[in-house]
């Protein structure tokens, strides 16, 4: 059996596991990212976190075969680069992430891989969460933001800049008030996530005149829990909005299952219920069948998935051996 | 060289060409669709187009490989069959497609490839046309209906039910009418194809209380020009729908090159000046740059793409060697 060490490197917080070439992981350790100090801080933490986990793999007579990072940010992945970054990780942008690990750990960088978290996320999910034994999946994350990826055969889709799977920023109807688009964080208007993500669904209480103080999506689940109408309004709109975005997503690609993730998905039927409605209304007649599951790796899920980065050559087919569902050209 | 025979077999027509290792049409011929007849008259006129295309081309010394078939209907690529069709062409679903070419022109089941015709026409393109060098391409084609495919590194992403590419049903704020979704031919509603596609436009156009009687969408943009407001406003809801759900799609998926092909993208610079400005003003920063090409192949896109399915061995390098865009598993 190979194992690696797959790392989840967030905004907040750094985790780390040995994770075997069958998905489980059988030890992790977290620490907190050193957001505020630089992406060369950042490195040594992580770097540090790595070979505490790799001491004990060798200690147990485990052999790791490399080392992959989901990280915040969008990543090339070819170059193992960080391209850009929100102020979550300051000076994040610009860190030699795959080379910057391989110099401190003493390791060829062939043997460090890394790709954006929520791709690592969609693909631990692909390989050993809820969508394992399928051909392709499409993951969407609703929390504080809403991202996505589509896995093919084993492979997410990180498109031609490294930004795909931005599956919150396309129009959803739910996003405009009396015809005026609402505000998205990526500076455009009328998108799925300024309706359907956590924040998003507390502003939408605020706008629709709520009566009371909400520090969060979660307050604002509370009192719909106890009956407040406003507050019912706001997570009907964000739940809906969520449902329809990934209903049309899955008419346009045709994944094999659906996976919905993120904090919301954690919310209960308050939520699941009427996203999973809207996605269902939203599917053509062929898609009716299409199998809506949530997550099951929880917080370990792009760990997995970074791991199966470097664990992946020997079991994973090509792309261009799956002639079903893609010509054999 | 080698050369292969593209077949274009849409509702009215039937078009096939013989095709060039470089992409070019050498020659072609059109017949017929006998749409009331029944699968097997359709197989039985195809094979006959392509015999004598075939006979012409050993006589002038040109080595054919195959036929390709970019086909109305959803197709199963892998098993050449037609899961299902409109009634354009009446008992098309179900055909045997492939065996039922290469027993009628007594050639091996593997010499024979078929797709949907959306998705030829966009590997067409990709192959040869608009966004030929490209390493992955995104094509929406607004006419009749709205169809696209996203092609990556030559694979037309054909979906795990083989319907991946009905980008026309997926939600638009457009397609709503005082908050009451317009119905779509689908069967849901708000979509985008129930605001965006030339009968659309018509509807759209009667829809808001346009005083003239008027056909179809030709009709709506030729009263447009002359200066009617409620013309002026179908279109420019029809072409901002467009704009705005391709870019979307950009977003999502993070093409190289978008194309935009279809009927209504050849009516000029009323419908493409609004689609390319919404679209636009749809894009995340990073995907500023997106160039957004008209397509280039005009109506032997699909003739050229489906030549493709049987051309590209030699040529064309397997998925998983596109490492930088792809993790390479």
């Amino acid at each position: 059996m190979m194992y690696a060490i797959g790392v989840d490197l967030g905004g907040t917080k750094t985790a780390a596991g040995l994770v075997s070439g069958d998905g489980a992981v059988l030890f992790s350790a977290t620490v907190p990212t050193l957001n505020r100090d630089g992406g060369a801080t950042v490195l040594d933490a992580t770097a540090a976190l790595v070979s505490s986990l790799t001491a004990r793999a060798e200690a147990e007579g485990l052999d790791v075969a490399g080392v992959g990072v989901g990280s915040a940010g969008v990543i090339d992945a070819a170059q193992g680069l960080v391209i850009s970054s929100t102020d979550a990780i300051l000076g994040w942008a610009g860190t030699a992430l795959t080379t910057g690990l391989a110099t401190r750990l003493g390791l060829p960088s062939s043997s460090i891989r890394a790709v954006n978290d929520v791709h690592a996320h969609a693909l631990g999910e692909a390989w050993a969460g809820a969508a394992a034994g399928s051909e392709s999946s499409l993951l969407v994350a609703f929390g504080t933001g809403v991202g996505g990826s589509f896995v093919l055969a084993g492979h997410p889709i990180l498109g031609h800049r490294f930004v795909g799977g931005h599956v919150g920023h396309f129009a959803s109807p739910y996003a405009y008030d009396g015809g005026i688009p609402v505000p998205c964080v990526c500076g455009g208007s009328g998108h799925v996530e300024a309706i359907a993500s956590g924040p998003a669904i507390r502003e939408a209480y605020v706008r629709l005149g709520g009566a009371r103080s909400v520090a969060d999506a979660r307050a604002v689940f509370v009192l719909a829990g106890a009956g407040d109408a406003t507050a019912c309004e706001a997570v009907r709109r964000g739940s809906a909005a969520a449902g329809q975005a990934v209903g049309g997503l899955a008419n346009i690609l045709d994944p094999e299952v659906v996976v919905v993730s993120g904090g919301l998905s954690d919310a209960g039927a308050a939520w699941w219920g009427p996203m999973e409605c809207a996605l269902r209304a939203e599917l053509l007649p062929t898609l009716s069948g299409l199998p809506v599951l949530p997550a099951k790796l929880g917080n370990t899920a792009a760990m997995v998935g970074a791991a199966r980065l470097v664990l992946a050559p020997a079991s994973q087919p090509a792309l261009t051996s799956q002639p079903a569902r893609i010509p054999q050209l």
